[in-house]
């Protein structure tokens, strides 16, 4: 589709639109704030993207690999099922601004922005949510077939409980700004998933 | 400070942003849309005014008034502490579109927004945070005292854990628009302060 400068334009707007908005924010990025960061043309911008709206789908896909791939990394080292489950909150538990995507989780700030205003951007953090819930309840399934984990455990409903419990400790440790919060939330969300565990 | 009718605009201006705010964002709300809400002209909004953000503060003002007005009805009803607690996820179990404030929780969707974008928005939602932290966190002190809650019990991460996994449970309601998400994780919140208290 594309020649390797016109990729190298795309992937170079992708990357810049999507620091921009995690940061921002959709609705306040300007397409001018984007062509400044960027240092591109209106008219390069245009002759990759169809609209704003591409831009914007491309940039939240971006941020999503960037920050799935910094979980898995931590998940995956483990080899119990029980310790991959343990990996997300002992893995949230160090972020800082340092760490961390920059602008926050990319999934709860899209959904925040989205849920009463585009349909689009909502069913894109929907998924995201849905299919992590997903993930996290497979590895608890393949540890109640392998003994490690209860059989009893209802896993579709931890799941969820434990993203709600990260993404919610995100949003205080950006607000307040003490990481002191997420070490916290996360101990408190480890001892949670031990015991039902 | 205000005529009676200076004040009954003043209030209708805060009441339809307040709404606008909450859904579309402080930044995807443009004053455009707040007058042809309001249906008043710009130069009666800017001799009520001084500018978008005092507006803005004034809406998450009343937003916040409203929310926890609905919240504090429900605790208040409750005699033993534990109660009082515990009629936190019991309250939030039940909410859904029509129950609960339009658009979400503001301080949520506020802290969202701001925490990268609006030092005086941040500060607004982290202190309303920390506000209710603190109610929460005091709740649980006096049970300490009159010996109905464990001593041992540290109030004020508790109650940061209660705020988180309310925050981000709302947001996966909004989002996923499931409002078993909910009813599960209030419910799951409720055994983790059992467990706890």
């Amino acid at each position: 589709m594309y020649t390797p400068k016109g990729q190298k334009t795309r992937e170079h707007f992708i990357r810049v639109s999507a620091d921009l908005f995690n940061k921002k924010g959709y609705a306040g990025t300007a397409v001018s704030d984007i062509l400044d960061t960027a240092g591109y043309s209106k008219g390069a911008l245009y002759r990759t993207f169809t609209d704003k709206d591409e831009l914007s789908k491309e940039a939240f896909k971006y941020n999503l690999h960037v920050m799935r791939s910094k979980l898995k990394e931590a998940v995956v080292r483990e080899k119990k099922t029980i310790d991959k489950v343990l990996a997300i909150p002992r893995y949230y538990k160090n972020i800082d601004t340092n760490n961390f995507i920059s602008g926050g989780c990319p999934i709860l700030n899209t959904a925040i922005e989205a849920d009463d205003t585009s349909p689009y951007l909502n069913k894109l953090a929907s998924d995201a949510f849905k299919e992590w819930a997903s993930l996290i309840a497979e590895t608890i399934e393949q540890g109640k077939k392998q003994g490690e984990i209860d059989a009893k455990v209802n896993a579709a409903r931890l799941s969820l409980f434990i993203i709600a419990t990260i993404e919610g400790s995100i949003a205080l440790l950006k607000t307040i700004g003490d990481t002191r919060i997420m070490k916290d939330n996360m101990a408190f969300l480890e001892e949670t998933i031990m015991n039902q565990l």
